[in-house]
């Protein structure tokens, strides 16, 4: 199947058992229910469900193994944006095209709207069909998982990191542990659960953890191509913020060149590694060369 | 037992096993867990995770049973104090005698603070013992109880409406849904998931669940009493707030004499709904008790 094509039909059914999960709601919880709504229907591709549901076909599962799952990964994502974007964190007004939640709800809302999201990704994993069809020791491994990806060990680790490093010249390894943490571990532990759910073998699981851990690297240098080289029309937000900011992004630390060059390179590590994988893992290998040449 | 020996006892535990969960910690990290530590270990009572225990304790199970989940409920409450204390929201400078997150570690790491431990609140809950003792289907309910609880149908949503009713005057039954789903819905799963997973009966955890509503209740009573009758010296944190901000309480719309009345026949309806249980729910007795005379 043409990666596009794939792209296009999972995030219809990720979108589909999103609005399941967070339906349009009326009377009092009408106000919190619309700005998360506002928020998690607002354009997002979807990588990190796509990403869980395709690594769990590459060991041959379904979506239906892994769907909770992949949901809370978005709604995990979409928390994190909701209050990275605030006046007091990134102060951004933009965010695909629209205002950000803040600008639409207020602070208050805006803070309380990511917290219900983040609580919600948990309510919706604590799913007993879950449970019976991936049997208790690896529905626990993926609840750990997750958890620790988005946490005080994971991306929230990564954000306070990232706040103490603006306007610092920071060394290349102190730049990849924050990143690693920031944006790498919510994407590595899509793939890595989805393998999983899946029903993949301890040595497949380890192999697409590795693939994760190299597209979750790959995702963040590009995102710092495109702050330079992209334009706001094409991205939704704004370009450009990452050097007024004095933030460490690949190319002001290793130069444009050298930073296309690692990303090409870290690209055909991730292929690589699953290089032991059938056709089923060909949408996996697609989406890392997609991560690679995204143009937003 | 004596309630003030048994509080004593339980808290000792409950802080060994919170320490236990979040460390203190070196190196990179130091600061996000020396924030969230700051507020966890800034002399809570820790009631949430006793009426767990107790509540588990009163069906013939033990702490064991529940203590993950018991410090979920305190790492859930915690989190919603540091953002609510926010400047975005109740703008507070004082909590329990101590300056707040946001003023020691500024907003941006408090907000991340809050949203660490709350994640933290559900990795802890992902224990493989936990599930193998009490069985998948009380662990499923346990989990969804506990999200549900603290997030967009509970303690998350209670606060939207908390802020959006600010100065305006609001009927009877809708200052109890906000107060229900504010501080009730916590404090509710606190002894009803602490009933589930010490073996209760049906009946058992309907009639502790029916306990713990009646007690939500009370709490939020004793509380708006207390803004206006206590002293901030005892409370460690400023009174009067509640008429400063227009908050819609008990006193101010029933009267504090109404107020007091009410307090105390919902205190008996919480003793009433747990009669037939046998000495060991004595605690559950007490410390319905305790939160009508409470003084902080």
């Amino acid at each position: 199947m043409q990666l596009k094509e794939y792209l296009n039909e999972k995030r219809i059914i990720v979108d589909e058992a999103l609005n399941g999960f967070l339906p349009e709601t009326k009377g009092p919880a009408h106000e919190l229910y619309d700005a998360i709504r506002y928020s998690l229907f607002a354009g997002g591709k979807r990588i990190r469900p796509i990403l869980c549901i395709a690594a769990a076909e590459a060991v041959g599962g379904t979506s239906d193994d892994v769907m909770p799952v992949a949901c809370a990964f978005e709604m995990i994502h979409t928390y994190s944006l909701i209050h990275d974007d605030l006046p007091a964190m990134d102060n951004d007004e933009l965010r695909r095209g629209k205002p950000t939640n803040h600008m639409v709800y207020g602070e208050a809302i805006a803070i309380l709207a990511g917290d219900g999201l983040l609580t919600e990704a948990f309510r919706i994993m604590a799913c007993a069909e879950l449970l019976a069809r991936v049997g208790a020791d690896r529905f626990i491994r993926v609840m750990e998982m997750v958890a620790s990806a988005a946490g005080a060990r994971g991306m929230v680790l990564g954000q306070v990191l990232d706040i103490r490093a603006e306007g610092k010249k920071i060394d290349t390894s102190h730049m990849e542990i924050i990143h690693a943490h920031k944006t790498g571990a919510l994407l590595r532990a899509s793939v890595t659960t989805g393998a999983i759910l899946g029903g993949g073998t301890d040595e497949q699981i380890d192999q697409i953890d590795k693939y994760g851990k190299y597209i979750g690297l790959a995702f963040q240098i590009s995102d710092d191509i495109l702050d330079i080289e992209g334009s706001t029309e094409e991205l939704g937000k704004q370009t450009g913020v990452d050097a007024e900011r004095s933030k460490n992004t690949y190319p002001s630390n290793y130069g444009m060149n050298n930073a296309k060059k690692m990303l090409k390179e870290i690209t055909a590590s991730a292929v690589e590694v699953i290089s032991g994988f059938d056709l089923k893992a060909d949408i996996l290998r697609q989406i890392a060369f997609y991560i690679m040449e995204r143009k937003k």
